[in-house]
């Protein structure tokens, strides 16, 4: 089996290291501007051996993991490229611009568009980890568009490494995905600007940051370069989730200076079942 | 050696199985209001009696660990009742207002105001665990108002269960702890407020919500019985949190708007400093 990652970081790294676990027998091959992450990637034994465009004739499963940006131009080429039998697919957090970019493309019918939804804050090949995706749940779009045979080898890859399958539209996605995704992004990187705007003498974070700090601005480690992209592709419904999260933070504030107090109990108590719905996430 | 701990919850409860630990010979004496708890505690071997105020004479060590409102009743009424030798602190997090309530007591120099900064998400006497304080923060408030050698053995008894001194004035403290503490649990609470009114179908966060979202929303689990005095007392520096982080957040949703996507890109990329500063902590 031979398989292709064209950007080799946190999400396509993962992936074909698990895919190695699952086949030892199959090839896998990165393509990826980048000399040293290519380097970097054959040195920590996560892809096999450097490829090009000109070698994905033979591949079996093609992993396109790199910024949504750059997938709207790599993703056509792929398909240019690929032989009869190929599957590819594409990863990112936003699903509409890429299903629309490649919608009348001759090979369509050989992409299957997914999001896996797994992740750390880390980035680049040495990001990538083995078991990533167990347990997770991965978003896949418009699959009716896809050959029946080869959306089902693709599910069949995506069960072995552990994922759940949800079906979904692109539109769906991007606007739940806004909610549940992008909006915490921004909203650990602006706490993460408070606090350092703040605190410029930054012994006093390191000294007073506890582990709620931590994990709230967690997300604000994430690469600009994957990110940007996001918002950009994603720009309405992220505007959309920010003014609402701005509406509710800005009436938390009125209750503190309205010194309503039992308001604020209540709001608290009616967010904590987020705690049922987490466990939820865990079954 | 007598311990009383008075809130057997998570701050209080981690401390006495953490000193029962170093002092297999301590007796730990638990008092709270709640019957169940006790009951609960004396069950999960955290504290190995019930006691009441009365017993405070014989004390070496009383941990106040109730909420913050709380605990500008019963802190006087625990200095009334002590031994000469008895040394008091509060863990609470904020500390002007417990070090204004109790200024003029007779008993002052027994009390040591301090804030471990550590915790979880959890609560009650099931959420007391072993070595919480290990690598974390103690800051101690007003420490010359001391008795000299009863801050000396509360240092001791801090430094042994792994905690770092750091020294500051009330005010100070609850300004910087505003920004490091408070606004995040907000940006938490708030976060997850935006998120399940948005996605009324619960089974669509469940799906589409990953380790990103559940790090970011995590203090959203926060007991609102803790939380809306401290919010109370801590209300002035909390607004201004607020304010600075709705103008942040704000400014970002300006540059989406305005397309200004290398703008986006750099915000994020001085706000990746974080990684370090955080990665300073852990040292």
């Amino acid at each position: 089996m031979n398989i292709h990652v064209i950007g080799i970081g946190l999400i396509g790294g993962s992936m074909v290291l698990d895919i190695k676990s699952l086949h030892p027998d199959a090839t896998i091959y990165g393509i990826d501007t980048n000399e040293n992450h290519l380097a970097e990637a054959i040195a920590l034994g996560v892809i096999d051996k450097a490829a090009t465009f000109d070698d994905l004739g033979t591949a079996d499963f093609v992993i396109v993991s790199v910024p949504v940006d750059v997938a709207l131009i790599v993703l056509p080429k792929v398909l240019d490229a690929i032989g009869e039998n190929t599957i590819v697919f594409e990863v990112g957090s936003t699903k509409t611009p890429i299903c629309e970019a490649i919608a009348n493309h001759p090979r369509r019918r050989n992409f299957i568009a997914t999001h896996p939804i797994a992740g750390t804050e880390f980035s680049g090949p040495s990001a990538a980890i083995r078991n990533l995706f167990q347990g997770k749940t991965n978003i896949i779009c418009e699959v009716e568009k896809t050959t029946f045979k080869l959306q089902e080898k693709a599910v069949e890859l995506f069960k072995s490494m552990g994922m759940r399958i949800r079906y979904m539209d692109p539109k769906s996605h991007d606007k739940h995905i806004a909610y549940v995704s992008h909006l915490s992004h921004i909203s650990a990187f602006m706490l993460g600007k408070t606090v350092i705007n703040k605190e410029k003498d930054e012994q006093d974070i390191f000294d007073m940051a506890g582990s709620g700090f931590e994990s709230t601005v967690r997300l604000a480690k994430s690469s600009p370069a994957m990110w940007t992209p996001i918002f950009k592709q994603n720009k309405k419904h992220v505007v959309k989730t920010l003014e609402e999260y701005i509406s509710n933070l800005s009436k938390f504030k009125d209750l503190l200076i309205n010194d309503d107090f039992e308001a604020i109990y209540n709001e608290m108590q009616s967010v904590n079942k987020i705690k049922e719905i987490l466990n939820g996430m865990k079954k």
